[in-house]
């Protein structure tokens, strides 16, 4: 594979990628357990063969990037480096090693009319994925559909052209060498945008969309595309202290949720804290967050016990800092937590600290996010916390697949039935 | 509840609509099961209090109806009788005695870190449904989505609309009556076509779309909704009866599958044979068909075996026939069997007649349609037949629901942890 940025017709090289997706996926869904694993430890042992020549091609993209003025925090995500591919080759072997689940049937029970019926895991089909420039996204988001089944179409970010299209000779020639389509996994040539908004719109041959980055790319994926999109938007998490909690719990739930990591979807945004307690816990954990360098915004209450404290807005409580920030709110209980969560939450993950069951429960039947929780840190709302294996990312629609998604959300179920000559009365 | 069709700003009435819905599906989550079953009682009570009355303004759409020259086909559809209105309350019963998905949690375990996750079902939200002039599926549509915690807004056809509002007056009672709130069940006022336009704009109040009825319907939905939609498009259900087939059963499921019912989504429309069966099965299975008054269309092989047969066209292969019509095509095995399917099926209902192992696994694995079955009439492939107890319609899709839609169908999951204090090392 060349690098190509001539392609003169954009639509048609797209509608011909989406066609070989299409042609790829359907024996890609019939692939053998065994033959998609060799395939992902095959591409491992590539990716480790040929580190010195993934490195090589990455410093092409790091280089263009230091002179394109990129942030040190961009080219640090952009970096190779030897631990980065010996992860993505790790990475690789993880997921050859969990069960496949295309094929697997459940609740096969017999009905009165005498059939027997059940649901038997299938592949999505073809995914296309829209990322940012983190090459070892290419390595994740390929494994993750080539184990489910599912062909892939990848669109990663132009400053990482280089790194992206290397990888992809290694994915390539593994799929060569275990004698599966290559087809399976297409990285996109071209660094033209335009292939974005073409890609968005090959509604016949992608049957999903999965972007990963920031929220301008989200909210472009989103007005565009005409095929179904799993995503999350923002992570606008919160913590709410009621004053039935455990106060040694909530001061350490609080802290980690805030500080365990600050660009993280899951990082907590706003506390919340119940009228009652607040006296008692706020001066604890201002202390705790002013010590590690957090900036507090707060609601007037708030500010009549933390004095460390700038006044909160109303664009506050709809904001993803992603960074040492915290907004923190005094409410009535739960009532006014539930309502300001609802209200404010972008339904990722919201959790109560209480010792309270019946408050626990109303919470969690209450709280209308993808991950509820009781007594534990936001920072756990995560594919590997949870046991998916693996994630291709979160999503916090209510359709198909809901929370961090693994492998399954990666699928769908089809009805099967099994009759000897049974016919309909 | 009084017909409006002066509704000045249809857009602002549908917005007011959609915010009322949304207002009332975060109670109708939290609604406990008990309540939800004695509403969906109460207003089967009403609809048989209110029989005489029901009946009355049903004989407004049907006069108008015969003004306006409908066909004595949707004259019967539109038709509200006294065991119709009993099938309506005997539905409403069946429902409430079905299990609540709402609020059940699976899969609850143990992570190495301590917290204990599971998956809590949880409604959708708001469900906009959009049909035709069927009074009964106001009933069935309202009682599925109560049932399962979610808000509705119901447009029927306008030539039902004395019928719709007069049942929906009887629920807007029986929700009044058990204190769930009335705007749990909104029937649109207006009978004008943009409110249709309205609906499927309401992207923040809506979170899925569900049209029932014929084409035309459902391609104006799926090129102006702003919302997913659960739907299917038609049925082009196909039988393979497989060379290794019992000739017996073989005759029996193709029979059945084209003539227990012409009109229905899971009729067969297209008999695949295998080369090396077809001499010995078509002429039986042909004098059964044109007995029963079916027209076969064929390939050139099957003309050479059937002589009362026209001659099939390449569009044959494509079309919804919901009639006392068959195509039929001669293949040489499995394999081609597969390929015309795939190509032209639209991944409803398709089934294969064989007593052989291996083939019967090849097909179920590699038949991409919502039902695939062995040895069963394609007419199966309904929520009841499948014991869902329910179906709200059929979704030929793969994301969220595939197949007959029944509760669950109307439900997502969101993750839940419990933890004691627990944090993300």
């Amino acid at each position: 594979m060349t690098l190509n940025n001539n392609i003169n017709d954009i639509a048609q090289y797209m509608q011909q990628i989406g066609i070989k997706a299409r042609a790829a996926s359907s024996i890609l869904a019939a692939a053998e357990t065994a033959l998609k694993n060799k395939a992902l430890n095959t591409i491992a042992d590539l990716l480790i063969e040929n580190k010195e020549w993934l490195k090589d091609e990455n410093n092409k993209d790091l280089d263009a990037g230091k002179e394109k003025g990129l942030t040190s925090a961009l080219l640090d995500r952009l970096a190779l480096t030897d631990v980065g591919i010996d992860n993505m080759a790790e990475g690789l072997r993880q997921i050859a090693s969990l069960p496949d689940p295309i094929g697997s049937i459940d609740n096969l029970s017999y009905r009165p009319s005498g059939i027997q019926i059940g649901q038997m895991r299938v592949p999505l089909g073809v995914i296309g994925i829209i990322y940012e420039s983190r090459p070892n996204v290419t390595v994740d988001a390929a494994a993750l559909c080539l184990k489910s089944g599912n062909s892939t179409i990848l669109r990663g970010g132009s400053e990482a052209i280089h790194s992206n299209h290397a990888i992809s000779e290694c994915i390539q020639k593994g799929l060569l060498k275990v004698g599966l389509p290559t087809d399976s996994v297409q990285v996109i040539e071209t660094t033209d945008r335009v292939a974005v908004g073409e890609l968005l719109r090959l509604k016949d041959a992608v049957d999903v969309i999965i972007p990963r980055g920031g929220k301008g790319l989200i909210e472009r994926v989103m007005k565009e595309s005409l095929i179904p999109v799993i995503k999350h938007l923002d992570g606008i998490c919160h913590v709410y202290i009621d004053d039935q909690a455990d106060l040694e719990k909530a001061v350490k739930v609080a802290y980690n949720a805030k500080t365990q990591r600050y660009g993280t979807c899951n990082t907590m945004e706003t506390l919340l804290v119940a009228e009652r307690i607040a006296e008692k816990i706020l001066p604890i954990l201002a202390d705790k967050y002013i010590d590690k360098g957090v900036e507090l915004r707060g609601c007037e209450k708030t500010r009549a016990i933390v004095s460390n404290c700038k006044l909160a807005t109303e664009s506050d409580w709809g904001e993803e800092y992603l960074d040492a920030i915290l907004s923190i709110k005094i409410v009535d209980g739960l009532d006014h937590a539930i309502e300001h969560i609802n209200k404010y939450s972008s339904q990722h993950t919201d959790s109560i600290i209480t010792q309270d069951y019946s408050k626990a429960r109303r919470f969690l039947r209450e709280v209308d996010s993808s991950s509820v929780m009781v007594n534990a840190s936001t920072r756990f709302a995560d594919g590997f916390e949870y046991g998916l294996g693996a994630e291709i990312g979160i999503s916090t629609d209510k359709l198909h697949a809901r929370g961090p998604v693994g492998l399954e959300g990666l699928t769908s179920v089809k009805y099967i039935v099994f009759g000897d000559g049974h016919i309909r009365q």
